[in-house]
């Protein structure tokens, strides 16, 4: 698929493996080391959006656990050419907040180069602990004039124009670049995809009543989108666990899930998908806003049986058909290229 | 409330009626003559908010049946720093079609200035004719590389950047620049607010089974937001109008709707309002995008009463809550701004 480019920091000694030369570079921020495979599909999918656009620019990777190390490192050498990135996903808000101070620091440093959030959901709690924290976000991110936020999801577009006042953009997640194709793998099952974490809603009494009824149909698995095995991975393992995981699904006649990208994987391999919410509902907004089009994806509140049983029928009958959202980058390319002429 | 300008076009003598001065001037085409109070609605606030956030441009109104000769008219007059806008609404794609044939005028007219096509809710069928229709659309819409398009709930962000390749932006509809306030107004009874146009896709079945249950708690009137008289509205006699109509909304217990402005009003007034879709999800969308968090507003695609009542007694019971979309109006204003700055 992608050749991956000789230069990532993956070591305590990071600053050592930067590269010396003229090249003007793109700096992504916040590589994720932890082993949930949405957050290392939109790492690998951003790679390939920017090197696919932007093939003249050489892509920096920075570890998440390398990020103080990364900014002291990329301070040496960044020149005003070079572009500054903070990979998305869902948490920018108070419910992850090791990686949350990782981006205020990245974006309250390089604040004279063009600092790019990538498209992310946002959710900061209203208690006192999440009013804070939203404080300490604003006060780092507005001292960044050349910062775009990216918002995956009209909720968190909305969100992010109340909480900050940088340049808000409304883009899909980056694995949603890639288009759905037809994998040559042979269906059979379902399969639970389900959350073990905090935005968990989902009941197991109610998950127990959807497999009395999956299991008169289908042998049923569950499993989740973290992987336990590795422990880690690196920009050099994720892609090979990425098609691994796309193969997984592909493989399933139906997929259950409460994880957005069980439902962005499912389209990608033309699965059958019903998807519940999370606790601040980044999936379900997501759905209505990109994907709400796709004949074998549905995102549901329901929880009747008897409703949910037609909704399935629905979906696993449905014909599948090509979609293309590439469109919709066209407005992060056209803040690159604005910037890029700029400098020249 | 607000002061009219002097100037706008009401008459086929348009062009005698325009201003000569240096002032820079804001041309708004496709104002609308016809009884949409919806649509009278976005006129309006289109022009408070112009005329609060860029005083210093004079605002002047094209009405929609005058958009040839006033064309004529502009082009005479118009310089750099000049502004061209088209009314917001929902009414871009081929449903209306002799709206869509002004707006191409417009777009393709006036190409080498700022040009604003205030946010709409965009719908080509999928037919011969909506294709064909889309195609002179996209025709018209790329001869102008200064026309920015916004939309006003995301599946028209999406469709509209599949469509056409002029930049995009996503802003919630006019009227929502307006906050709730509290009306002095005695709340007596339950108004149907219903579409009698091809967008209408509530069974008066259904709507019977609701008034069933609605009469044993409420005296039941029914009503549109299209009014029969006056059989012409112009730019001096809108702001009354819509006062009547928010004063109606606000004197009501309960709305019961299918159009997405009588939402609108709903919000303004603080009036509990359930909201059912039309047939192509432009309230729907609107709703979860910006409206969702509000406690006496909710969408459904509920048919079953007995559901349908317990949303009902949730929304009559909620509290009501300050609600401020106007940061989500940035963007807009930051569009204006920089061509401005540009200019001078």
């Amino acid at each position: 698929m992608i050749e991956m480019a000789d230069f990532f920091i993956e070591t305590k000694e990071s600053s050592a493996q930067l590269p010396q030369n003229a090249k003007p570079k793109m700096f992504m921020f916040g590589v994720p080391s932890y082993t949930n495979m949405g957050d290392q599909a939109v790492s690998l999918v951003s790679r390939i959006f920017f090197e696919k656009e932007f093939p003249n620019y050489q892509y920096i990777e920075i570890m998440d656990y390398d990020n103080e190390a990364g900014i002291k490192a990329v301070k040496e050498i960044i020149t005003k050419q070079d572009i500054v990135g903070y990979v998305g996903g869902g948490n920018m808000g108070n419910l992850y907040t090791d990686i949350e101070e990782d981006r205020r620091a990245v974006f309250s440093t390089f604040v004279d180069n063009l600092t790019i959030s990538f498209p992310q959901s946002i959710h900061f709690e209203k208690t006192a602990y999440g009013e804070r924290e939203k404080r300490l976000s604003q006060d780092a991110y507005n001292k960044n004039h050349n910062l775009v936020l990216l918002a995956r999801d009209a909720q968190s577009y909305r969100r992010m124009q109340k909480t900050f006042k940088n340049k808000i953009v409304f883009i899909p997640d980056m694995v949603l670049y890639l288009k759905p194709k037809v994998f040559n793998a042979e269906r059979s099952g379902a399969l639970f995809v389900l959350r073990h974490d905090g935005e968990k809603i989902l009941d197991e009494s109610f998950i127990e009543s959807l497999k009395v009824i999956l299991k008169k149909h289908y042998s049923l698995e569950r499993t989740d989108t973290v992987l336990e095995t590795p422990t880690q991975i690196t920009p050099k393992t994720r892609q090979k666990l990425f098609e691994e995981q796309l193969q997984k699904i592909a493989s399933q006649e139906l997929i259950i899930s409460d994880r957005f990208h069980a439902m962005v994987f499912s389209v990608l391999t033309q699965t059958p998908c019903l998807l519940f919410g999370n606790s601040y509902g980044k999936g379900k907004h997501a759905y209505f806003d990109w994907l709400e089009n796709i004949s074998w994806i549905k995102y549901s509140d329901e929880r009747d049986i008897t409703r949910i049983k037609t909704e399935l029928a629905d979906l696993t009958s449905a014909q599948t058909h090509e979609y293309d959202l590439q469109p919709n980058f066209r407005p992060l390319k056209r803040i690159i290229k604005k910037y890029i002429e700029m400098q020249a």
